[in-house]
Protein backbone atom coordinates (compact mmCIF):
# COMPACT_ATOMS: atom_id res chain seq x y z
CA UNK A 1 0.00 0.00 0.00
CA UNK A 2 0.89 3.62 -0.82
CA UNK A 3 -0.83 6.66 0.77
CA UNK A 4 -0.88 10.42 -1.06
CA UNK A 5 -1.89 13.43 0.87
CA UNK A 6 -1.71 17.24 0.22
CA UNK A 7 0.24 19.18 2.70
CA UNK A 8 -3.22 20.33 4.02
CA UNK A 9 -4.74 16.35 4.73
CA UNK A 10 -1.57 15.71 5.98
CA UNK A 11 -1.26 18.03 8.63
CA UNK A 12 -5.22 17.59 9.30
CA UNK A 13 -4.85 13.63 9.64
CA UNK A 14 -1.72 13.82 11.54
CA UNK A 15 -2.89 10.80 13.31
CA UNK A 16 -3.14 8.75 10.20
CA UNK A 17 0.21 9.92 8.92
CA UNK A 18 1.81 8.70 12.27
CA UNK A 19 -0.36 5.15 11.85
CA UNK A 20 1.22 4.79 8.07
CA UNK A 21 4.92 5.40 9.23
CA UNK A 22 4.33 2.74 12.05
CA UNK A 23 2.87 0.59 9.71
CA UNK A 24 5.70 1.00 6.94
CA UNK A 25 3.30 2.58 4.40
CA UNK A 26 4.83 5.04 2.45
CA UNK A 27 3.37 8.83 2.42
CA UNK A 28 3.84 10.78 -0.57
CA UNK A 29 3.03 14.70 -0.10
CA UNK A 30 1.86 16.01 -3.87
CA UNK A 31 0.34 19.11 -4.96
CA UNK A 32 -3.73 19.56 -4.88
CA UNK A 33 -3.86 19.48 -9.27
CA UNK A 34 -1.97 16.07 -8.84
CA UNK A 35 -4.25 14.37 -5.75
CA UNK A 36 -7.00 15.95 -7.53
CA UNK A 37 -6.28 13.90 -10.69
CA UNK A 38 -5.18 10.68 -8.62
CA UNK A 39 -8.73 10.50 -6.68
CA UNK A 40 -11.04 11.00 -9.84
CA UNK A 41 -13.39 13.56 -8.27
CA UNK A 42 -14.10 17.16 -8.56
CA UNK A 43 -13.93 17.97 -4.79
CA UNK A 44 -11.28 15.54 -3.51
CA UNK A 45 -10.93 15.40 1.02
CA UNK A 46 -6.85 14.99 0.16
CA UNK A 47 -5.63 11.93 0.28
CA UNK A 48 -5.46 9.01 -1.79
CA UNK A 49 -4.17 4.88 -0.78
CA UNK A 50 -3.57 2.88 -3.73
CA UNK A 51 -4.58 -0.69 -2.28
CA UNK A 52 -3.75 -4.49 -3.49
CA UNK A 53 -7.44 -6.11 -5.25
CA UNK A 54 -9.35 -8.10 -2.66
CA UNK A 55 -11.48 -10.04 -4.37
CA UNK A 56 -12.29 -13.87 -5.54
CA UNK A 57 -12.16 -15.03 -8.78
CA UNK A 58 -15.00 -17.28 -7.73
CA UNK A 59 -17.75 -17.85 -4.85
CA UNK A 60 -16.15 -21.19 -3.51
CA UNK A 61 -13.95 -19.47 -0.70
CA UNK A 62 -17.28 -17.72 0.28
CA UNK A 63 -19.43 -20.42 -0.07
CA UNK A 64 -17.04 -22.39 2.20
CA UNK A 65 -17.33 -19.96 5.17
CA UNK A 66 -21.06 -21.14 5.07
CA UNK A 67 -22.85 -17.39 4.62
CA UNK A 68 -26.09 -16.51 5.96
CA UNK A 69 -26.19 -13.43 3.32
CA UNK A 70 -25.07 -12.76 0.38
CA UNK A 71 -25.97 -9.92 -2.78
CA UNK A 72 -25.31 -10.65 -6.30
CA UNK A 73 -25.36 -7.26 -8.41
CA UNK A 74 -26.23 -8.51 -11.71
CA UNK A 75 -26.06 -5.82 -14.55
CA UNK A 76 -26.14 -2.74 -12.29
CA UNK A 77 -23.95 -0.46 -14.53
CA UNK A 78 -24.26 3.00 -12.11
CA UNK A 79 -21.81 2.83 -10.19
CA UNK A 80 -23.10 5.37 -7.42
CA UNK A 81 -26.09 2.72 -7.02
CA UNK A 82 -23.14 -0.28 -6.92
CA UNK A 83 -21.51 1.22 -3.84
CA UNK A 84 -24.22 1.79 -1.96
CA UNK A 85 -25.75 -1.28 -2.40
CA UNK A 86 -22.15 -2.61 -1.43
CA UNK A 87 -22.37 -0.44 1.68
CA UNK A 88 -25.82 -1.80 2.62
CA UNK A 89 -24.83 -5.13 2.08
CA UNK A 90 -22.35 -4.48 5.12
CA UNK A 91 -24.51 -2.80 7.10
CA UNK A 92 -27.04 -5.54 6.86
CA UNK A 93 -24.42 -8.33 7.74
CA UNK A 94 -23.94 -9.55 4.19
CA UNK A 95 -20.82 -11.54 3.83
CA UNK A 96 -19.88 -11.29 0.58
CA UNK A 97 -21.27 -8.92 -2.60
CA UNK A 98 -20.84 -10.24 -6.02
CA UNK A 99 -20.15 -8.15 -9.22
CA UNK A 100 -20.35 -10.84 -12.52
CA UNK A 101 -19.57 -9.87 -15.81
CA UNK A 102 -21.87 -6.73 -17.16
CA UNK A 103 -21.77 -5.07 -14.04
CA UNK A 104 -19.90 -2.01 -12.99
CA UNK A 105 -16.21 -2.25 -11.61
CA UNK A 106 -15.97 -2.72 -7.66
CA UNK A 107 -13.24 -0.87 -8.20
CA UNK A 108 -14.96 2.18 -9.85
CA UNK A 109 -13.85 5.36 -8.06
CA UNK A 110 -17.65 6.35 -7.36
CA UNK A 111 -18.61 3.01 -6.55
CA UNK A 112 -15.44 3.10 -4.37
CA UNK A 113 -16.69 6.49 -2.48
CA UNK A 114 -20.43 5.28 -2.33
CA UNK A 115 -19.60 1.96 -0.73
CA UNK A 116 -18.09 4.37 2.18
CA UNK A 117 -15.26 1.90 3.62
CA UNK A 118 -17.63 -1.25 2.58
CA UNK A 119 -15.78 -2.34 -0.09
CA UNK A 120 -12.59 -3.37 1.92
CA UNK A 121 -15.20 -5.00 4.59
CA UNK A 122 -17.07 -7.99 2.91
CA UNK A 123 -16.11 -10.65 0.66
CA UNK A 124 -15.98 -9.50 -3.20
CA UNK A 125 -16.30 -11.58 -5.75
CA UNK A 126 -15.83 -10.24 -9.15
CA UNK A 127 -16.36 -11.65 -12.87
CA UNK A 128 -18.11 -14.69 -14.59
CA UNK A 129 -21.97 -14.98 -15.41
CA UNK A 130 -24.58 -13.72 -13.28
CA UNK A 131 -26.59 -17.44 -14.08
CA UNK A 132 -22.87 -19.36 -12.81
CA UNK A 133 -23.32 -16.81 -9.79
CA UNK A 134 -27.00 -17.85 -8.93
CA UNK A 135 -26.22 -21.73 -9.76
CA UNK A 136 -22.91 -21.38 -7.62
CA UNK A 137 -25.03 -20.29 -4.35
CA UNK A 138 -28.11 -22.80 -4.91
CA UNK A 139 -25.51 -25.70 -4.90
CA UNK A 140 -23.95 -23.83 -1.89
CA UNK A 141 -26.99 -24.23 0.12
CA UNK A 142 -28.45 -20.41 -0.58
CA UNK A 143 -32.31 -20.04 -0.98
CA UNK A 144 -31.86 -17.59 -3.92
CA UNK A 145 -34.20 -14.96 -4.22
CA UNK A 146 -34.81 -12.29 -7.13
CA UNK A 147 -35.86 -9.39 -6.73
CA UNK A 148 -38.00 -8.31 -9.53
CA UNK A 149 -40.98 -5.33 -9.41
CA UNK A 150 -43.02 -8.01 -11.10
CA UNK A 151 -41.85 -10.86 -9.33
CA UNK A 152 -45.23 -13.88 -7.98
CA UNK A 153 -43.67 -13.54 -4.07
CA UNK A 154 -44.59 -10.78 -2.34
CA UNK A 155 -41.83 -9.60 0.10
CA UNK A 156 -44.21 -9.41 3.31
CA UNK A 157 -45.82 -12.61 2.75
CA UNK A 158 -42.26 -14.14 2.30
CA UNK A 159 -41.57 -12.64 5.59
CA UNK A 160 -44.35 -13.98 7.91
CA UNK A 161 -43.21 -17.42 6.48
CA UNK A 162 -40.42 -17.50 7.69
CA UNK A 163 -38.90 -18.29 4.61
CA UNK A 164 -35.77 -15.44 4.96
CA UNK A 165 -34.51 -16.83 7.83
CA UNK A 166 -32.77 -19.56 5.98
CA UNK A 167 -29.37 -18.71 4.53
CA UNK A 168 -30.27 -15.95 1.41
CA UNK A 169 -28.60 -14.53 -1.45
CA UNK A 170 -30.32 -11.59 -3.30
CA UNK A 171 -29.80 -10.97 -7.07
CA UNK A 172 -30.50 -7.36 -8.00
CA UNK A 173 -30.49 -6.43 -11.59
CA UNK A 174 -29.77 -3.39 -13.72
CA UNK A 175 -31.65 0.12 -13.03
CA UNK A 176 -33.27 0.98 -16.35
CA UNK A 177 -34.12 -2.51 -17.33
CA UNK A 178 -34.10 -4.67 -14.24
CA UNK A 179 -33.38 -8.65 -13.85
CA UNK A 180 -32.47 -10.19 -17.09
CA UNK A 181 -35.20 -12.74 -17.68
CA UNK A 182 -32.84 -15.65 -17.73
CA UNK A 183 -30.74 -15.10 -14.65
CA UNK A 184 -34.34 -14.35 -12.55
CA UNK A 185 -35.90 -17.92 -13.43
CA UNK A 186 -32.81 -19.28 -12.10
CA UNK A 187 -33.78 -18.04 -8.77
CA UNK A 188 -35.53 -20.06 -6.37
CA UNK A 189 -38.52 -17.55 -6.14
CA UNK A 190 -38.52 -13.83 -7.77
CA UNK A 191 -39.91 -11.58 -4.69
CA UNK A 192 -41.43 -7.70 -5.30
CA UNK A 193 -41.34 -5.55 -2.50
CA UNK A 194 -44.97 -4.53 -2.03
CA UNK A 195 -46.00 -1.08 -3.39
CA UNK A 196 -48.83 0.56 -1.37
CA UNK A 197 -48.88 4.17 -2.81
CA UNK A 198 -49.31 5.64 -6.19
CA UNK A 199 -45.20 5.35 -6.82
CA UNK A 200 -44.66 2.92 -9.68
CA UNK A 201 -41.62 1.46 -8.35
CA UNK A 202 -38.69 2.17 -6.18
CA UNK A 203 -35.61 3.20 -6.75
CA UNK A 204 -32.87 0.11 -6.43
CA UNK A 205 -30.40 1.21 -3.79
CA UNK A 206 -33.92 1.96 -1.54
CA UNK A 207 -35.68 -1.94 -2.76
CA UNK A 208 -31.97 -3.13 -2.15
CA UNK A 209 -32.13 -1.87 1.68
CA UNK A 210 -36.17 -3.26 2.34
CA UNK A 211 -34.88 -6.78 0.93
CA UNK A 212 -31.67 -7.30 2.67
CA UNK A 213 -32.57 -5.79 5.65
CA UNK A 214 -35.88 -7.94 5.20
CA UNK A 215 -33.58 -10.71 5.66
CA UNK A 216 -31.11 -9.63 8.46
CA UNK A 217 -33.99 -8.63 10.57
CA UNK A 218 -36.04 -12.32 10.25
CA UNK A 219 -32.10 -14.20 10.69
CA UNK A 220 -31.84 -12.62 13.89
CA UNK A 221 -35.78 -12.21 15.06
CA UNK A 222 -36.40 -15.35 17.57
CA UNK A 223 -39.36 -17.76 16.07
CA UNK A 224 -42.87 -16.40 16.76
CA UNK A 225 -45.71 -19.09 16.43
CA UNK A 226 -48.85 -17.49 14.35
CA UNK A 227 -51.93 -16.85 16.28
CA UNK B 1 -50.63 23.68 -17.16
CA UNK B 2 -48.61 24.08 -20.09
CA UNK B 3 -45.96 21.35 -21.74
CA UNK B 4 -43.63 22.28 -23.38
CA UNK B 5 -41.98 19.44 -25.87
CA UNK B 6 -39.07 19.04 -28.70
CA UNK B 7 -40.65 18.00 -32.47
CA UNK B 8 -39.08 14.47 -31.58
CA UNK B 9 -40.63 13.90 -28.46
CA UNK B 10 -43.92 15.40 -29.42
CA UNK B 11 -43.80 12.39 -32.09
CA UNK B 12 -42.29 10.00 -29.61
CA UNK B 13 -45.00 10.81 -27.04
CA UNK B 14 -48.36 11.08 -29.47
CA UNK B 15 -50.53 9.51 -26.81
CA UNK B 16 -49.88 12.27 -24.27
CA UNK B 17 -49.48 14.79 -26.69
CA UNK B 18 -53.70 13.73 -27.69
CA UNK B 19 -54.35 13.54 -23.84
CA UNK B 20 -53.31 17.35 -23.46
CA UNK B 21 -55.11 18.44 -26.39
CA UNK B 22 -58.76 16.23 -24.76
CA UNK B 23 -57.78 18.18 -21.38
CA UNK B 24 -57.59 21.53 -23.22
CA UNK B 25 -53.78 21.53 -22.12
CA UNK B 26 -51.40 24.26 -24.62
CA UNK B 27 -48.54 22.06 -26.08
CA UNK B 28 -46.19 24.15 -27.44
CA UNK B 29 -42.98 22.80 -29.10
CA UNK B 30 -39.78 24.27 -28.62
CA UNK B 31 -36.25 23.69 -29.63
CA UNK B 32 -33.87 21.21 -28.21
CA UNK B 33 -31.52 24.49 -27.07
CA UNK B 34 -34.83 26.16 -25.29
CA UNK B 35 -36.04 22.64 -23.52
CA UNK B 36 -32.62 22.02 -22.32
CA UNK B 37 -33.08 25.11 -20.50
CA UNK B 38 -36.07 24.62 -19.20
CA UNK B 39 -35.52 21.47 -17.57
CA UNK B 40 -32.48 22.09 -15.69
CA UNK B 41 -31.00 18.74 -16.58
CA UNK B 42 -28.35 17.75 -19.53
CA UNK B 43 -29.81 15.14 -20.69
CA UNK B 44 -33.63 16.02 -20.92
CA UNK B 45 -36.06 13.83 -22.13
CA UNK B 46 -37.45 16.16 -24.51
CA UNK B 47 -40.41 17.36 -22.08
CA UNK B 48 -41.54 19.74 -19.85
CA UNK B 49 -44.61 20.41 -18.26
CA UNK B 50 -45.63 23.93 -16.41
CA UNK B 51 -47.71 22.73 -13.38
CA UNK B 52 -49.11 24.15 -10.21
CA UNK B 53 -47.75 24.24 -7.14
CA UNK B 54 -49.42 21.76 -4.70
CA UNK B 55 -48.96 21.67 -0.93
CA UNK B 56 -50.24 22.61 2.27
CA UNK B 57 -48.56 25.26 4.57
CA UNK B 58 -48.72 23.69 7.23
CA UNK B 59 -49.73 20.25 8.43
CA UNK B 60 -53.85 20.63 9.41
CA UNK B 61 -55.25 19.41 6.16
CA UNK B 62 -53.00 16.65 6.25
CA UNK B 63 -53.76 15.51 10.22
CA UNK B 64 -57.54 15.77 9.22
CA UNK B 65 -57.33 13.07 7.18
CA UNK B 66 -55.92 10.86 9.96
CA UNK B 67 -52.70 9.06 8.39
CA UNK B 68 -50.93 6.39 9.47
CA UNK B 69 -47.58 6.81 7.83
CA UNK B 70 -45.80 10.32 7.60
CA UNK B 71 -41.94 11.40 6.75
CA UNK B 72 -40.58 14.31 7.60
CA UNK B 73 -37.45 15.87 6.09
CA UNK B 74 -35.59 18.20 8.42
CA UNK B 75 -32.37 19.99 7.17
CA UNK B 76 -31.95 17.65 4.03
CA UNK B 77 -29.94 19.42 1.22
CA UNK B 78 -29.66 17.23 -1.38
CA UNK B 79 -32.39 16.72 -3.66
CA UNK B 80 -31.56 13.41 -5.32
CA UNK B 81 -32.06 12.39 -1.58
CA UNK B 82 -34.92 14.23 -0.90
CA UNK B 83 -36.88 13.28 -4.32
CA UNK B 84 -35.86 9.91 -3.53
CA UNK B 85 -37.30 9.42 0.03
CA UNK B 86 -40.26 10.84 -1.44
CA UNK B 87 -40.47 8.29 -3.89
CA UNK B 88 -39.89 5.63 -1.05
CA UNK B 89 -42.57 7.27 1.48
CA UNK B 90 -45.15 7.11 -1.74
CA UNK B 91 -44.14 3.60 -2.29
CA UNK B 92 -45.10 2.36 1.41
CA UNK B 93 -47.70 4.56 1.68
CA UNK B 94 -46.98 7.42 3.43
CA UNK B 95 -49.76 10.04 3.34
CA UNK B 96 -47.81 13.03 3.66
CA UNK B 97 -44.37 14.46 3.31
CA UNK B 98 -43.28 17.22 4.67
CA UNK B 99 -40.37 19.83 4.05
CA UNK B 100 -40.03 22.31 6.62
CA UNK B 101 -37.62 25.25 6.52
CA UNK B 102 -34.19 24.28 6.28
CA UNK B 103 -34.95 21.35 3.51
CA UNK B 104 -34.21 21.47 0.07
CA UNK B 105 -37.28 22.87 -2.17
CA UNK B 106 -39.62 19.59 -3.40
CA UNK B 107 -39.73 21.80 -6.04
CA UNK B 108 -36.47 21.59 -6.93
CA UNK B 109 -35.41 19.84 -10.43
CA UNK B 110 -33.49 17.37 -9.33
CA UNK B 111 -36.24 16.34 -6.46
CA UNK B 112 -38.62 16.57 -8.79
CA UNK B 113 -37.01 13.98 -11.32
CA UNK B 114 -35.31 11.49 -8.24
CA UNK B 115 -39.06 11.56 -6.73
CA UNK B 116 -40.63 9.76 -10.46
CA UNK B 117 -43.65 11.35 -9.95
CA UNK B 118 -44.35 10.65 -6.42
CA UNK B 119 -44.27 14.91 -5.86
CA UNK B 120 -47.89 14.73 -7.25
CA UNK B 121 -48.54 11.50 -5.49
CA UNK B 122 -48.95 12.34 -1.54
CA UNK B 123 -49.56 15.42 0.50
CA UNK B 124 -46.92 18.23 0.69
CA UNK B 125 -45.88 19.83 3.60
CA UNK B 126 -43.84 22.61 3.07
CA UNK B 127 -42.48 25.20 5.40
CA UNK B 128 -42.41 26.00 9.65
CA UNK B 129 -40.27 24.66 11.93
CA UNK B 130 -38.87 21.05 11.75
CA UNK B 131 -40.23 21.30 15.52
CA UNK B 132 -43.58 22.59 15.24
CA UNK B 133 -44.17 19.82 12.46
CA UNK B 134 -42.93 16.92 15.28
CA UNK B 135 -45.59 18.83 17.92
CA UNK B 136 -47.87 19.01 15.64
CA UNK B 137 -47.63 15.24 14.35
CA UNK B 138 -48.09 14.55 18.25
CA UNK B 139 -50.63 16.16 19.06
CA UNK B 140 -52.54 14.99 15.75
CA UNK B 141 -51.68 11.46 17.50
CA UNK B 142 -49.29 10.31 15.60
CA UNK B 143 -45.99 8.40 17.50
CA UNK B 144 -43.53 10.26 16.38
CA UNK B 145 -40.21 8.45 15.85
CA UNK B 146 -36.96 10.28 14.88
CA UNK B 147 -34.26 8.53 12.24
CA UNK B 148 -30.80 8.31 14.06
CA UNK B 149 -27.81 6.04 14.08
CA UNK B 150 -27.35 6.48 17.48
CA UNK B 151 -30.52 6.06 18.85
CA UNK B 152 -31.65 4.45 22.03
CA UNK B 153 -33.91 2.10 20.52
CA UNK B 154 -33.06 -0.61 18.01
CA UNK B 155 -35.72 -0.98 14.74
CA UNK B 156 -35.80 -4.68 14.98
CA UNK B 157 -37.13 -4.59 19.21
CA UNK B 158 -39.41 -1.88 18.10
CA UNK B 159 -40.76 -3.52 15.72
CA UNK B 160 -41.05 -6.63 17.65
CA UNK B 161 -42.76 -4.79 20.38
CA UNK B 162 -45.61 -4.12 18.09
CA UNK B 163 -45.20 -0.54 18.33
CA UNK B 164 -44.75 0.11 14.62
CA UNK B 165 -48.45 -0.44 13.62
CA UNK B 166 -49.21 2.75 15.31
CA UNK B 167 -49.87 5.68 13.49
CA UNK B 168 -46.50 7.18 13.19
CA UNK B 169 -44.25 9.85 11.26
CA UNK B 170 -40.82 9.46 10.94
CA UNK B 171 -38.63 12.11 10.97
CA UNK B 172 -35.19 11.93 8.67
CA UNK B 173 -32.27 14.16 9.47
CA UNK B 174 -29.03 15.71 7.19
CA UNK B 175 -26.99 13.60 5.28
CA UNK B 176 -23.80 15.13 6.69
CA UNK B 177 -24.83 16.09 10.12
CA UNK B 178 -27.79 14.07 11.25
CA UNK B 179 -30.57 15.41 12.90
CA UNK B 180 -30.96 17.72 15.21
CA UNK B 181 -30.54 17.68 18.51
CA UNK B 182 -32.89 19.77 19.74
CA UNK B 183 -35.66 18.35 16.79
CA UNK B 184 -34.52 14.35 18.06
CA UNK B 185 -35.06 14.88 21.62
CA UNK B 186 -38.93 16.28 20.90
CA UNK B 187 -39.74 12.75 19.21
CA UNK B 188 -41.57 10.05 21.53
CA UNK B 189 -38.52 7.65 20.75
CA UNK B 190 -34.47 8.05 18.83
CA UNK B 191 -34.45 5.07 16.53
CA UNK B 192 -31.28 3.37 15.12
CA UNK B 193 -31.17 0.62 12.39
CA UNK B 194 -29.21 -1.99 13.83
CA UNK B 195 -25.73 -1.98 11.98
CA UNK B 196 -24.81 -6.18 12.08
CA UNK B 197 -21.42 -5.48 9.70
CA UNK B 198 -18.27 -3.34 9.95
CA UNK B 199 -20.65 -0.19 7.65
CA UNK B 200 -20.36 3.03 10.54
CA UNK B 201 -23.77 3.77 9.21
CA UNK B 202 -26.51 3.48 5.97
CA UNK B 203 -26.85 6.38 3.21
CA UNK B 204 -29.61 8.47 4.01
CA UNK B 205 -32.26 7.19 1.97
CA UNK B 206 -31.03 3.35 2.34
CA UNK B 207 -31.86 3.99 5.85
CA UNK B 208 -35.13 5.47 5.39
CA UNK B 209 -36.35 2.70 2.96
CA UNK B 210 -35.84 0.64 5.93
CA UNK B 211 -37.53 2.67 8.41
CA UNK B 212 -40.79 3.31 6.27
CA UNK B 213 -40.81 0.35 5.28
CA UNK B 214 -40.74 -1.67 8.60
CA UNK B 215 -44.15 0.24 9.40
CA UNK B 216 -45.55 0.24 6.23
CA UNK B 217 -44.81 -4.24 6.57
CA UNK B 218 -46.07 -3.96 10.54
CA UNK B 219 -49.20 -1.85 9.91
CA UNK B 220 -50.34 -4.74 7.44
CA UNK B 221 -49.43 -7.78 8.92
CA UNK B 222 -51.65 -9.59 11.29
CA UNK B 223 -50.94 -9.68 14.93
CA UNK B 224 -49.07 -12.61 16.08
CA UNK B 225 -48.76 -13.73 19.40
CA UNK B 226 -44.81 -14.17 20.64
CA UNK B 227 -44.28 -17.83 21.49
Amino acid sequence: MELFATPDARERHADLAADAADAGVPMWTVTEAALAALSETVTPQGLVAVCRHRHHADLAPVLAAEPRLVAVLAGISDPGNAGTILRTADAAGAAAVVFPDGSVDPYNGKCVRASAGSVFHVDLVRGGSAADAVRALRAGGLRVLAADAHGERDLDELSASGALRAPTAWVFGSEAHGLQADVADLADERVRVPIHGLAESLNLAAAAAVCLYACASAQRTPMRSPE
